[in-house]
């Protein structure tokens, strides 16, 4: 008779969830156009920072950076997601850097932030660092492994 | 010196990866909102079939119909993701019956269709069934895992 149930996650759950996991969808929407890309990030409790390349999403976010960031896990049988509704900023200089630092701190020398810091040192001209700056933001979780 | 390769995936390669992943996200966006969901579908070649129950993604859908469906997938330092562009359909009556089918298939009696088939039956009123037929998708992957 009863679906799972799904609860809302406090703050510091989705707080948790942010930090735990490695990879966010941003939703992004342009001329008539909705985008919903992956990215690698790192979450500093107010914002997800991201370092790219130019691309379609850049494109979108600089002419509407009202944009959406999801984060997603599943376990055994329950999820949880938190989906934030924030703004685009793109940063450059000591803030790029800042990014860059971040994300090299997160996921280690060599990891996935090195091919961004490589790019961002010169060796091509395409990098872009951002950051969502979170407006607000919810989480839920069901746990379908717990009888119906 | 070099990135790590980024590959455009062949329309066989995003079909392998749409057929073996569980979790897709669904853009959509209505009244200057843009908002990323994430949901568990089955993928027929031409659409994503998803059970659901009413809420904000939805109500966006009939709004703007126009959504954006993203599939991705980490492996060992590489991933894989597919961004399609579709059209929100939703389906009643033996077509809705038809996407239970097809969920309850891929995930199993007492799965994940479960409770959406149970909702659908007539114990809530809040079921919605829906496919998204693709217009557009296109994949990437990118193996971080060689050297760079």
């Amino acid at each position: 008779m009863s679906s799972p149930p799904i609860v809302e996650l406090s703050r510091e759950a989705i707080d948790e969830l942010l930090h735990e996991q490695l990879v966010g969808r941003v939703g992004c929407h342009a001329d008539g156009t909705t985008y919903v890309v992956p990215v690698i990030y790192a979450y500093d409790g107010e914002a997800f920072h991201v370092a790219t390349v130019e691309g379609q999403k850049t494109r979108m976010m600089r002419h509407n950076p009202a944009v959406c960031f999801e984060v997603d896990a599943y376990e055994a049988g329950s999820w949880r997601s938190a989906i934030a509704q924030g703004e685009y900023e793109e940063v450059e200089g000591e803030e790029a850097e800042a990014t860059i630092a971040l994300l090299a701190e997160r996921f280690g020398r060599g990891g996935t932030a090195g091919p961004a810091r490589r790019r961002h040192r010169g060796e091509g001209a395409s990098a872009v660092c951002f950051r969502i700056r979170i407006r607000e933001v919810t989480g839920r979780s069901v746990d379908r492994s717990r009888p119906a």
